[in-house]
């Protein structure tokens, strides 16, 4: 039989670390610390039931319907509602419906970037970027934020757009500092290359109020807000993944752009998941849940860290996020490779994220990244004590 | 303020022509036979209604959280137990859920196409294609199957793919003979060319029975299905569009190469609208309503198809076609440019579609796409009425 063409040149960059994570998830007993699931208890099951059946059968024509690429206008206007300010005013022209978060990265790839072309992305990065962006084959220049020297507008120029996670940044949950938001903000408006704001941990703050978003930080007070930010959220830490409803607000014009992309990616997203997010949304439901899963994670962060600080501190350095689903841990010991780690973790029945694959240029093999949200506090302890013994074996076996 | 980072070059190359039919929708009065919309009649509400209820309260898991990117396995056998026969030998391992059928129609850009490739197209073609591999920047080949000329083997030859629509094309309605299927088959075999079998209106056959794909054409005996055609299929037109869920069938290598394109595009299909699909498939409910939805079509199909006798047959020819949505008709002055017929139509109250925007290279202005699924045959009529005024008008000009 004549040879099939060769698939796309991307997909030969992708390592294999994916398959070995979903892989685990069939080891029986295993203690996932790996991914970035949420607790299924925090899900509104009852409502978001009763809101299903209702959106199909009292707005058939919104929920069942091919509906408009850039998502249904109730949805839209809400949003828009939702962060407008005094000075950020927004209108549903500067908001675009996604099918889920991953999907407005997709779209910024589509619309930003010809292959080759520059990206400015805070390090480490989010994997789910790396990989949205993988089909336009991008360079990158690390953004390292919590680099003394760091200089936001030399960190941009030259660049079609800037990428950084302000919230509890997936994986190294890092909190960028209000100061630094605004020279980030001013950065962008210095150089003209755009800010995605990716946000999707935003409301998960355990230990006090929320900072500004860029997007607030960069508004002008026009009348159809026109800055630098291009910021994406999601209803699947609010509400569900499995809806897959997110948004991007912009500028009218790149919403325009993104629309475009859109309609040769997915057409539009489903009615039925938008329109039962409309109805939580008109009656309150995220705000109602948010205390309870706050409470929830709040208390697994603080079981990890406890258990980490008994079993680990010997071996790894790390901070306690504010907020969000990680704990980003960076080995003392240099000769202690996080690739290998991570295997020698599989067969200790714990699985961790190692820092090679949230790094673009795959180098950074030093640290790892611990969820915490999946789990109650026994199973990370249980996790903890399981890693602590791979890592004793791991370095006996460097040594 | 600094200039901003361009576009993506794709970008450039979008006609107005999807902003004008959208702006037409807001025209009171209008006669819309531009889209390819279904009759929100046929959807089965009540029923949809229940099983979305039931999807959220009793698989919350499935409807609710991340699910594997692939899709809902449940779901995956089905469809691969749905199109297996004793040649056609299709596992779970056949299939990938996609959100709506146009995912698909992305995610195969992105996996089979580096910019600059050649893509050998069925012409006409379905505009949503051209639309989705416009950031992949592909070359084209036009297949003009109905030319007596058209040879198989060298019309696939060095193409990354071929793309082809065999049952009711959109826009042309026109229905690949099996010799043809055959004969494209072979040429796929012979050359290693992909086959890309798009079968969004397989179930529309209004006039007789349904003729084999060409996924069951290429079946080779294997115990696992690995050949050159990669089928997609959508449950919009056998359920409803707002549910966006489809799928691919194709040999085990090209669906895991999907699913990592998938997995950066929008990570995952909702579990609640893939657990209503599975629901509706285990009870049956596609085979139960389509009588009802090949009634409604074949009687506007025929209205249309009557009107158009009565009032355009001098301006236009046209086959009455066995199935899906549309009916093509080439005007038979060459002097009739269609961009110029669409606008005119506007103007008397009709929109239709013209056919540069089916054409790879946006030359052909001769031809038309009338819909038919989305009227009564009363408005059917009125809008041929409408266009007939529009075209001697339109005549008038070019004269």
């Amino acid at each position: 039989m004549p040879r099939r063409p060769d698939f796309a040149r991307w997909l030969d960059e992708t390592n294999d670390v994916t398959q070995t994570f979903l892989a685990a998830g069939q080891i029986p007993g295993l203690v996932n610390l790996a991914g970035g699931l949420p607790e299924p208890d925090t899900w509104p099951v009852a409502e978001l039931s009763e809101f299903a059946a209702r959106a199909m059968s009292e707005y058939p024509a919104q929920a069942l319907a091919y509906t408009p690429i850039d998502g249904l206008p109730d949805l839209r206007d809400r949003i828009a509602a939702q962060y407008s300010t005094g000075a950020l005013r927004l209108t549903r022209d500067n908001v675009l419906i996604t099918t889920g978060g991953m999907q407005a990265l997709d779209l910024l790839g589509k619309v930003l970037l010809d292959p080759g072309q520059l990206v400015a992305a805070q390090s480490p990065a989010y994997l789910g970027a790396l990989d949205a962006w993988k089909p336009r084959a991008p360079r990158y220049r690390p953004l390292v934020f919590e680099d003394p020297g760091f200089d936001p507008q030399a960190g941009l120029a030259g660049a079609q757009f800037a990428y950084a996670v302000p919230n509890f940044s997936n994986p190294s949950g890092r909190l960028v500092p209000l100061e630094q938001r605004r020279a980030l903000v001013a950065a962008a408006q210095a150089t003209g290359v755009w800010l995605v704001e990716d946000d999707p941990y935003g409301h998960l703050y355990y230990d006090g109020p929320a900072l500004p978003h860029m997007l607030a930080l960069s508004a002008s007070g026009a009348a159809v807000y026109d800055g630098p930010v291009i910021y994406t959220g999601t209803f699947s830490k609010q509400l569900a993944p499995g809806l897959r409803v997110g948004w991007v607000i912009a500028a009218p014009k790149v919403i325009k752009a993104l629309t475009t992309a859109k309609q040769g990616s997915d057409m539009f997203t489903s009615g039925l998941c938008q329109h039962i997010v409309i109805e939580a949304l008109d009656r309150g439901l995220p705000e109602r849940i948010l205390p309870g899963i706050l409470d929830t994670y709040r208390a697994r962060r603080d079981a990890l860290c406890a258990a980490m600080a008994e079993h680990l501190s010997d071996h790894f350095a790390w901070q306690v996020p504010a907020g969000g689903m990680f704990v980003w841990a960076v080995a003392r010991d240099a000769a202690l490779d996080t690739d290998a780690l991570m295997k020698t973790g599989l067969a200790h029945g714990v699985c961790i994220s190692p820092s090679s694959v949230f790094d673009p240029l795959g180098r950074d093999r030093r640290a790892i990244r611990v969820n915490f949200t999946l789990n109650p506090p026994e199973v990370l302890a249980e996790g903890v004590r399981r890693l602590a013994a791979a890592t004793r074996a791991q370095l006996a076996k460097a040594a």
